[in-house]
């Protein structure tokens, strides 16, 4: 049996180069992983969010080694994260992201790319065009679930909008959002996080804000329960939260403030690949320093809990087994 | 001064006999109250949700006894409950049940209803046809505030419904819904109650439901914070929550369950009283048994606190002063 490397969470998070190469399933392709970034849910999981066994990792890029579909073999891809049953009526309705028997990369009952390889069912697999680079090409899983924002929700150029949170998906969102036109600033905690968003929305401190309920739309991309506190003070009425980030901690909330000002909260989670890319070919999105330099998997934990602004990026071709 | 009967509320109910006859302001109108009935709201304002002072009840019908315009003069009317200030952004928008400088009838800053007379902008009020009785016309407040539902979500004859609630709101909403030709359902904690949804509806007690997840939307009229646990648990991915509660309690949720199923949490109050009457003028709604016999307000004391099924009422025009 062929061992490669991989990043293993079984309660502790552990490096093994003695894991076996996973073998594609029925419609399944193999994948060898480039590059494999870190999302919040990745350190999410760690702390217990989910009760997760196996290797993590959802953002990948990587080239197709074993594919049933001829055409696919030697393509450089991303994947759809979420592995429908094909049989419930969610993936009957078009909506496999949502099936409850699904399997998720890296999340769940799925080995994630943290690791020299995965399979993923080739549906799920989009072809990334040449003019986008390997280090785009890892963003495309976040970019999506930008996307979902106006996927879920219709957002006019009179809306004023407000991102809460200036970390990297706040960072995405933002450059998404700016696309529609509308009205808006980014609220964060860190002064110098924020000097790159003033090329695409206002900005301002947290600690500096003083508005409250004039927004149309509010994101909360804070990755943290007080960022739906915030977002309750800052809507509008009959205006729209959005919530961006998911979290182990629960909070207190009256729904009632909800029910009197008609607020709609909608929940938004991975979005649309295929728009992501075409957003990414056309260097419409600014992805300079949204990524650490890239880091062997041997040497995890120098970058994993850093408190970079940047995201940690796993580069798979180097120390390889 | 001439002095009127009425129920007054300063962190405790008092009736009096004493209280002076209001003068409307410019625009407005004077009412002479007939029927007001009891909300749920009324009963969370004596427990202490919102800190008002004055006289409660805020669903009346009542004839118009003094007004700018001649041919209100004598008319029967109900009034929609929020008083708007007519110069900020919610105003201009068309949303003064939304103004933040608004009064609110028997709820802020604008005595209510459980009096012999209350005063309303003209702009306010709706006749109520002459073939809608007076019982009925005091429902238009509830009804409308069930109309809303469909006022702020689209729902399709082949979504699966179901209301929490098997209480007077949970009725109406009920019916509002039957009318869409849902796939509808009711869980409530009462058989004797749930009875009468049967024409309307399938039926279920609480204890005995099973499901999870399978329904596109869930309208909590429970009055509780239980309501939207549950909701939550019956919503399916990518489903929404309708919120018709208030109350003064608080709860803790993990937003994060929004999040990854995508969920849609609509809050919804006061709706179309002119909804309400075309529906009540078609004689489209059963509201038999949804009121107590009329007690008058001298009585108060054996109507509000008792655990009846049906909605207390007070007839204003018994016991004059």
């Amino acid at each position: 049996m062929i061992k490669i490397k991989g990043l293993y969470f079984d309660s502790k998070l552990k490096y093994s180069e003695n894991i076996s190469k996973p073998v594609p399933g029925a419609g399944e392709a193999l994948i060898e992983i480039k590059l494999a970034s870190v999302c919040n849910t990745d350190l999410e999981i760690i702390k217990g969010y989910k009760s997760f066994q196996g290797i993590l990792g959802h953002e990948f890029v990587g080239i197709v080694r074993e594919a049933e579909t001829e055409n696919l073999k030697g393509k450089r891809v991303v994947g759809d994260i979420n592995i429908g049953c094909n049989q419930c009526s969610m993936c009957y309705k078009g909506l496999p992201n949502h099936c409850t028997n699904r399997k998720i990369l890296g999340m769940s009952d799925k080995n994630g790319a943290f690791a020299d390889y995965i399979t993923l069912p080739e549906k799920n697999l989009y072809i990334v065009p040449d003019n986008v680079t390997d280090y785009e090409a890892v963003l495309a899983e976040p970019l999506a679930a930008a996307l979902q924002i106006p996927e879920l929700c219709h957002i006019k150029p009179t809306d004023k909008v407000v991102v809460l949170g200036d970390g990297k998906l706040g960072y995405l969102i933002t450059q998404v959002l700016a696309n529609t036109a509308c009205d808006l600033k980014v609220v964060g905690k860190h002064s110098n996080k924020l000097k790159r968003f003033e090329r695409y929305s206002k900005v301002a401190l947290i600690n500096d804000l003083e508005e409250a309920a004039c927004y149309d739309m509010v994101v909360d991309s804070t990755g943290n329960e007080q960022g739906l506190k915030l977002a309750q003070k800052l809507v509008k009425p009959r205006g729209t939260i959005v919530l961006k980030s998911t979290y182990s901690s629960v909070a207190a909330f009256n729904p009632s403030d909800w029910v009197v000002n008609e607020i709609n909260i909608v929940g938004s989670r991975c979005g649309p690949l295929d728009g992501a890319l075409r957003l990414l070919a056309k260097k419409y999105i600014d992805v300079e320093n949204i990524l650490d330099n890239p880091c062997s998997l041997k040497h995890y934990k120098a970058v994993l809990f850093s408190k970079q602004d940047s995201k940690p990026v796993f580069d798979l071709t180097k120390d390889s087994v």
